[in-house]
């Protein structure tokens, strides 16, 4: 597990994420919106406030976050079918990560009745979608709560913390932060973290498909991903000024 | 109808486009992409090609080429419902619409055994999506054949012709050209034409829905509609240089 | 562009219309109804009002007036399947058109809270199927609305104009007016049009998927049919004697 | 259950049908077709026969013959709105219960691989919808079946018999032949017949929802059943002269 | 018709039940609870009440007894596919039979505006499933409504009577009573009977799908199903002790 | 952290089970079968094996495991529509869980070109039910691989390896191991553990959604479930006798 000496194919480290953007206002109409970037993934992230809660919710009086995820078919290799008919679970899993994860983050009660939607759209993807639109989800969730707080709809942004997501996973042996496509593919273990600013977790997610894994290996990568998580922290906060808010 | 003295909103006359911007090769999963915008509208369209055809086509032994059309839930003002479970017949027209138009300019036959797909996906909504659709369509899918063409899967680009839209429509008793989201809102008559490089029409579509239209309107409307289009040609030729490979 | 000489296969000349009737009062349970024939197409058209509106249209506190349309699965040469599960985008399409034209000719303030709607139902196909039931749709609703006004719900029948549909096309280079199956399969060129008694356009839709045309063949294609529409207007009014009532 | 007596709305006897129609050759592009009425009920029965069969009945080598039932929406006196998306378990037990009864009058192995397929649409809604279908529907399959001995497509017509149906019920205390809708709507208990012509049972179904019934009962309804069947079947018999082809 | 002489695969008389078992209260969290046995054929039947009615019912003021069938993947011999996206007809028609029968037996203006669902789900399938189940959902409906009563919800248990049911058939010529899956398979006629502890009829369903029946062996079939269902409401009276609360 | 001083509301130690039940052969049709009990939690597992392979899954020419999972209606304390129309997210995501892990167990190339389906229905629900259904289906389809040993249509068991699976939460505080449905709602951080006889993992999930935790916590939960899938392990060893074979 001396991972620091392997060389990936795109010249990276093993601990070292891929180049990340984060691009704020790039939608007219949503209230908050990001353009993420994790290498060659790309997730439009468009958060939309609307008056009123879910059927189920209503009785609560606090407000509700949820995500919507989608892929445009043209963002994959191969084409994939859009979700007309039937929604793939793989999409609805990662809706529920996401909306799980950004709600952690939100004080809902200060909320008040209103939903928040965070609409995922990869643009394109080159592994780890679910993880940058995480990242990117809490930007366009921040710039839309701030948005409400300009237009006096509430009195302060109800977040009580950042969240951001990054994958790690086993790869021929190596323990590595944030894989590609080729290297998802190939990989092991596969694993995703979700954490705070203080690196508290809030989503943890590992799969051995190809092959289980022991508490070593699952220390390690978990080493690896706090760090990635992080920098990710450090990003949001730079183009957010959250931490300076607060 | 002594239209070029009036002034819209944004400062164009009658007969003006909005800007229109023709972004190639924006993806880089797709074989032919282009980002369409005019105006305020943008439009990610995303050629693939697959081998063989759909079922009901495999006897005529043509190729086939046909167009998805969707909404990101916040391109819209207000957020749109993604079209899970059920399309809206008014995604289905469009999709109609930009596949009869494209098959038009393409040799089928020459195409051989293959489908070609082009995903239109509507970033940001203000009026005019279709039309801007279908003109950023013929981009993507002439760069997906040329890319065929590199590959030596096919001896030449088997396009027959260029197509392009633009709308028109009566507003305030006003001939007005490639119509807003605003300006299409309030409209008395909509109308969409798609046009050839030699003025040959595709496709008319004019509706009356506020109030019906005498012939002498329906002229002035078609005579804006074709200056438009010839606008649109030459921006499309000027990226692709189609017509100087033809 | 000389049609007059051309001799079709059932005998008609390049601008007749085949033999249409018209017959009233088929359905005993349906407010207004009409069975349509443009030869050998028949086409049920039924109307019932309902009290109250789609919820997205209640805040207008006008009427509304929409159109379903289904092929009986019999109607074709070759059996067409039902539509359970999913909708076809060609039979929305058509249901779109003829719900927009009668509302053109309908003063929905005057309908008040209440929602007519078109049952098109084909019971034998042989082109020309949306025309025909556009034609006869305004039948059944006239006759609806006249049954209202009998029955004392409304003060007068709100219809503010007549509404006839025909097709045109160019087949083997001749401009014909209403296509049966046999010319429409074969059409160069297959145009729609719907119109008020005053000649002016409520909807046109020209459609040139096999070869593009000029607009010298557009206006000879809507020279023919706007003499077609005048005919299919002299019999709805003869069936009804709206213009006398108005 | 001296039900003689008994004098009905529309002036029929207890024991009586009403008015039955059967007109055959009603649809130009089906094979066979019948209008059947049952006094104010209209259903249009048409029959195809296509090639093949459906996959799970592939191994038998022997043919297959199904229905469709459906209500057009203005058919009843309240809209009744299309089976879209969800189809009605009422109309799936009318359609098993025709498929099954025709199946039995038929020689399936004679038939050999190809699929009948009875369209059952309802025009007019009165009450005894399925058994008129069902008594039409047996008409429309005799004729696709001479249909096909006539283009020399199978020896001769593979039926093994006639079947017919009919409703009963007990309606204030009355054992009634034939319901009508009024009397359905208040009906004890409703039951429905289907019989071959040597008064052979194919289907006997019957429910007492508002109170249980006796024996006594059963075969008083069962009485009145046999009796209406014998009719209906003559009259099947006189439209398609059946029994003396055989 | 002498069928006592006939000796059965597992050793039954053709007038013999096979073992039946009604195990009360197996689910912890439903009102009322029943597995029902006939032999290797497994129900399990859960009673829930919950406040309020269906939209179409609420104007009733009256209760409302419903039921919902369906069979574990796992229960058949062939694995079943779940009833996701589309029901099967069978499924929808044996829900509408319980349904039905259910309603019968109960006072529903007594039971006031409730909604009492009876699940009957299928863990094991050997030959007449709706039989059982509606034997063993007439007892989770007993104590569902015995433990509202317990919960003084309502003074006294609305059920007006017990209703049990059976199944029939002819098989090589031999009326037997409760087919199992083997005899079912060749059954020439099969038939189901529900009926009140005072051998009224509730629902009688006949079907000569191999081959039509007459009116002798009607009645010998008859004759089985009253003695059989004597038999199960006898058993259904022992768990509850329906009759001497009454 | 002193976990072990805590008393739970049904008497257990922070680290205890709670008693576990894995009752064999409980499905006649089945090839595999077990009812596994974690208290009152009861899953219904039932694993098929068809010939063949889903088509996306062909050209590989290896086996594959699959599992569906369905609660029954009543299983929970207010009633749980059934999932037609549309599968929810949460159903889907358990599914995923239970496949993956299996797949993970099992030589899919050894087991040649079959799928293995393993149903999981929850009979009764009090929290774990995931955990429950994943240790009783991997008994299931041990079962019916043995099956087909003594079939003689595999030559040995094709199993790598056993996986059962555990949930722990904080709650209170408290690190707790299996979670019941009280305990489960009110849970700060819920996790579930899938690993193998050698203490490797298969599958890990943890979720703040109440609030984020540290890895302390992390740690403690996961030294909890490394306990508790040990025993688990012990018994479906002790039903099977898996490693005895191996």
């Amino acid at each position: 597990m001396e991972h620091m000496e392997v060389r990936r194919a795109d010249g990276r480290g093993a601990g070292d994420l891929r180049r990340v953007r984060l691009e704020r206002d790039v939608m007219k109409n949503a209230l908050g919106s990001c353009m993420v970037e994790f290498g060659d993934t790309r997730v439009l992230c468009a958060a939309t406030i609307e008056d009123g809660l879910p059927g189920w919710r209503r009785a609560s009086r606090s407000g509700w976050v949820t995500a919507e995820y989608a892929m445009l078919p043209a963002s994959t290799g191969r084409r994939t079918r859009r979700e007309f008919g039937q929604r793939r679970g793989r999409s609805q899993e990662i809706e529920r990560l996401i909306g799980r994860s950004l709600r952690t983050a939100t004080n809902l009660r200060a909320l008040g009745e209103h939903t928040v939607t965070i609409d995922c759209d990869v643009i394109q993807a080159d592994g780890g979608t679910r993880t940058a639109a995480l990242t990117g989800a809490w930007v366009a969730l921040h710039d839309a709560l701030a948005a409400w707080v300009e237009a006096a709809r509430i009195p302060r942004i109800p977040l009580v913390s950042q969240v951001a997501a990054v994958s790690m996973g086993l790869v021929d042996g190596n323990v590595l932060l944030d894989l590609d496509y080729a290297e998802d593919s190939r990989a092991e273990v596969d694993m995703n973290l979700v954490c705070t600013q203080s690196r508290e977790i809030v989503e943890i997610q590992g799969t051995g498909e190809r092959t289980p894994f022991d508490r070593a290996h699952l220390d390690a990568l978990l080493d690896l991903g706090f760090e990635g998580i992080e920098r990710l922290i450090a990003l949001q906060n730079e183009v957010t000024a959250f931490r300076d808010e607060a």
